[in-house]
C-alpha cells in the first residue's frame, strides 16, 4: 500500500476486463491510491463461459482470484463488496460494506441479460452472464438427460430433450455448436439407447442467419456448420413468449421445451439506476466522447455500461472484451489527465476483428481484410483465447481439457455439482422398469424458478 | 444392455468406493442386470475432499461422472435418484423416481457426520462429507478473510480469523495442515498487512494427540509437524457446545470463532432408518460376517454403513476407502454365490496400511511393519492418491495443481464460487477508510445457517 497520504483515491467498480485494464494502467502511477470493488473475488473470463455451460471447462479455469492479480500492483487494493448506489455530489460510493469516499471513480460493472420485455423470458429463460448461471445451465441440461431417462410420457420427454437458444450472436452460435457436440458425443455414450434425433437443439435468431454483423462469407459458413451439427436454425424468427414447458414464436409455432437460453440481448448493470447518472439506450450510462460524465468530470464509465455520445451520435462501442479493454485503459489515462489538468482523449473503437467457434475444428475469424474459416480459424481462435485467459495454471489446464476433448471427443465436466435441488423438481413416479430406458413416469415437473 | 430377460436384477445403492467396486465385480457376470443408484451423477473421491475445502483442488477434479465409468460395463445401468426407503419383504426399493423391484440388493450409501449430540454442533459446525460441503467451507473461509478486512471491531475480527477443527483423525489432521498452509502462503500474499499471528487454527482432539490408532512414532511426528505449521493443538480436550460465534471446551475455555469444522465422527447414512433394517452402533446396519442381512439373505451391506457382527463381536471395519473397496468386491462375490447356492465368504479386513499428509513435503505412512515420515512418506501418499483417483484427465490436472502448489507455494482455487450469499450475512456498516485494512465496522454478522 502506498504511504502517500496526499494520494488521490480512485475507486474502480468492477473487476471485469474494463476494470482490470484500468487498474493495470493506474498501477503505474503511485500518486493514486486505487480500490477495486467487485461482488466476486475473481475475474471472470466471459468469452469462455459458454464452455462451462456445455460441460467442457471447469468454472475454476476461467476465473482468476482478483487479489492474485493485484499482489504486484502495490497501490491497488481490492474489496469484495456489492455496490448499492452513489452520491455523486459528495463523491461517496455506497456499498453493502459501507460508504467510501473517492476523488475519482471508474464505473465498469458490465451488463446483464435483457429480455426486451418478452413475457415469461425473465422468469423461465436461463441467462449466461455469470459463473453461477453457467453452472446452473450445465446442471440443468445434464439433469434433463437424467430425468428424460426415467420418463415415460413422450411429450414430457420431448420437452426435456429439446433445448432452445435465443439469439444467434457469437454466444448463441458458439453455445449451439458446443451443446450439439456435448449431446452427440459424450452424452450419447453416457446414455445408452439415446437416439440421435431425440435430442433437438434450436437456434432462434431475428436476422436471416447467425453472426449478424460478420462478413457474409463467414455467416454462410457458420450457418452451414450449425446445420451440419444438427442445430435447427429458426432464422427471421422471434420469440414472443416463454413458458415453463414451451416457447412460442412470432410465426405462431410452439416449441415444447424445458430449457430456454436467452443470449439475445444485454443491458447495463441495473445498479446504474440507483446512481443518479444519465441513462441512454439499453440502460447504459451516457458519457461524453472521453467516456466521462459531463456533469461530474471525475467520473468515468468503461465497458458494457458506457454509452459514449458525441452530441446526438452514439460512438461505436460493442459489448465485447476487446472494447472493454480499450475503454478501461483509456478511462484510466483520461482520469490521470483530468487530475493533471491535461487534455483528454476521446474514445474511438479499434476493431481488432471478431471471431467465433462453431464446434470442433471449426471457427470463423475476421481480422482486418482477412476472413478465414475452418481449421486454421479454429487454431487462431484457440490461441487468442488462451492468451487472454489470466493465470498460467488456467492456461495449462484449459489446454489439457481442450486436448482431451479433441482427442477423445469427450466433455469432461459432466457433473451436476453443486446439486441443483430445485432445477427440475420432480413429481411422484409410478412403476419403474429397471431394464428399460422408458422407465417410470415423472409428471408435473416444472422448470427452473428464478 | 444385456438382452437376457431371465437375468436377475441387482440394485446397488451408492456410487462410492463400495458401490463402484461391487459394480465392477458384477459387470463380469452378464447373467445379472445391475442398476446403480446415486443421488449424484458422479463418484466422489472423498480422501481428497479436504483439499477442495482448502482451495487446493477444484471439486471437478476429485469427481468423475458415474455414467462414464459404466459405459463399458454393458450389464450395468445408472439412475440418478434419491433413495427414500425399502420394502424388504416385497423386494422393492423406494425412490423419488418410483419403486424399483430387485432380486438382490447391495446397500452402500456411506456415512454422514455424527455430532454426538453436542449442543449447537449440528446447527453451527461445518461438515466435510460431500462436494457441496467442501465448496461451502472453502467459500466460507475465503469470505471470513474478506470480511475481516472490512472489520473494525477487534473481537469480531478475531472470530472471523479463528478456525476450529474438531477431531484429530486423518481428515482433521490433513485439513489443519492444509488450512495453515493456505493462510500462511497464498492468503498472506493476497491480504497485505495480514500478520502471521492474526490467523489462528485450532485442532481439538479427545486423545493425547492427532492420528489416534497410528503408531506412536507417526503420531509424534504429526504432532510436531502441526505445531511447526502453527496449528494450536488442544489435546485431551472435548467440545461441549458450539455457538454462532464461539466454541466452549470441556475445560471451560471459550474460543471465539465463526468457523467450526466437525470431523470428529461419522454415522451411517440416515436413510437406513427408513429401511426396516437392524441398526447397531453409529446407526450402521448389522450384518452377519458375510455382510449379509440375516433375515434377508439377498440383501448385502458394504462400506461405511456395514456393521458386520460375528455373534456379539463386531468385526474390524474402519470407515475408510480401502475397507469400502474390499467390502464392495466381497458383497458382489457373495451375492453371486448366494444365487448360485454356493458358500459365502466371511469378511475380514486386510489392513493395507494407513497414511496421512501434514502439509507440504510431509506425511506419515504406516504400511505393514514400515513406518515412514517426511518427504518419502509424502511422495508415497501422492502416488497412492493419484492411482486411486478415477479418470486420466483428473489425474493429470491434480498433478498439475500439486506441482503448481509445490513450486509456487500457491493454492490456485481461491474462488468464492458459487457466491454463498448467506454464509456470512453482513449487517449495516459505518464509514470506510479506503487506505486502511481497519475499515468499516461490520457488526451483527452471523455464521452459516444449515
Amino acid at each position: 500500500m502506498s504511504e502517500n497520504n496526499d494520494a488521490k483515491h480512485i475507486i474502480i467498480l468492477g473487476g471485469g476486463f474494463a476494470g482490470l485494464w484500468a487498474a493495470k494502467e493506474l498501477s503505474k502511477h503511485d500518486e493514486y491510491k486505487v480500490t477495486v470493488i467487485d461482488r466476486n473475488n475473481y475475474h471472470l473470463f466471459q468469452p469462455l463461459l459458454y464452455q462451462v455451460a456445455s460441460a467442457g471447462l471447469e468454472p475454476e479455469q476461467i476465473t482468476y482470484p482478483l487479489r492474485g492479480t493485484f499482489r504486484k500492483m502495490l497501490n491497488v487494493e481490492f474489496r469484495m463488496a456489492e455496490v448499492t448506489g452513489l452520491d455523486l455530489n459528495k463523491r461517496v460510493l455506497l456499498s453493502d460494506v459501507g460508504s467510501i469516499p473517492y476523488d475519482g471513480l471508474i464505473i465498469a460493472l458490465g451488463s446483464v441479460t435483457s429480455y426486451f420485455g418478452v413475457p415469461g423470458a425473465d422468469e423461465f429463460a436461463f441467462s449466461l452472464k455469470s459463473a453461477e448461471e453457467a453452472i446452473d445451465i450445465r446442471n440443468h441440461i445434464l439433469s434433463c438427460f437424467e430425468y428424460a431417462q426415467h420418463e415415460t410420457d413422450p411429450a414430457i420427454r420431448e420437452q426435456l430433450l429439446t433445448f432452445v437458444i435465443v439469439g444467434g450472436g457469437p454466444t448463441g452460435t458458439e453455445y449451439a455448436g458446443a451443446l450439439s457436440e456435448l449431446a452427440n458425443t459424450s452424452l450419447r455414450r453416457d446414455f445408452r439407447g439415446l437416439e440421435k434425433d431425440t435430442v433437438k437443439i434450436m437456434l432462434i435468431e431475428g436476422e436471416d442467419g447467425p453472426l449478424n454483423g460478420y462478413p457474409e462469407k463467414l455467416r454462410g459458413y457458420a450457418k452451414k456448420r450449425l446445420k451440419k451439427l444438427g442445430v435447427h436454425g429458426y432464422y427471421n424468427q422471434h420469440v414472443v413468449q416463454v413458458e415453463a414447458d414451451k416457447v412460442t414464436l412470432k410465426s405462431g409455432e410452439v416449441i415444447p421445451t424445458r430449457t430456454v437460453l436467452w443470449t439475445a440481448g444485454v443491458r447495463g448493470n441495473k445498479v446504474a439506476e440507483k446512481m443518479g447518472v444519465p441513462l441512454g439506450r439499453a440502460y447504459r450510462i451516457i458519457t461524453n466522447p472521453n467516456l466521462q460524465l459531463t456533469d461530474h468530470p471525475e467520473v468515468f464509465v468503461a465497458g458494457d455500461m458506457a454509452l459514449p455520445m458525441d452530441g446526438d451520435r452514439m460512438l461505436v462501442a460493442p459489448t465485447i472484451a476487446p472494447n472493454a479493454i480499450q475503454q478501461g485503459t483509456l478511462v484510466a489515462k483520461n482520469l490521470i489527465n483530468h487530475f493533471a489538468g491535461k487534455e483528454l482523449t476521446s474514445f474511438s473503437y479499434h476493431d481488432k476483428g471478431s471471431l467465433a467457434t462453431i464446434g470442433r475444428s471449426s471457427a470463423v475469424v475476421h481480422l482486418g481484410k482477412l476472413n478465414i474459416t475452418g481449421f486454421f480459424a479454429w487454431i487462431t481462435w484457440l490461441i487468442i483465447h488462451i492468451l487472454y485467459l489470466i493465470g498460467f495454471r488456467n492456461r495449462v489446464i484449459v489446454l489439457i481439457n481442450w486436448a482431451a476433448e479433441y482427442i477423445c471427443f469427450e466433455r469432461g465436466v459432466r457433473l451436476i455439482l453443486p446439486k441443483a435441488k430445485d432445477t427440475i423438481p420432480h413429481g411422484k413416479a409410478d412403476e419403474y422398469e429397471a431394464s428399460s430406458t422408458e422407465g417410470s413416469a415423472l409428471n408435473n415437473r416444472s422448470v427452473k424458478e428464478k
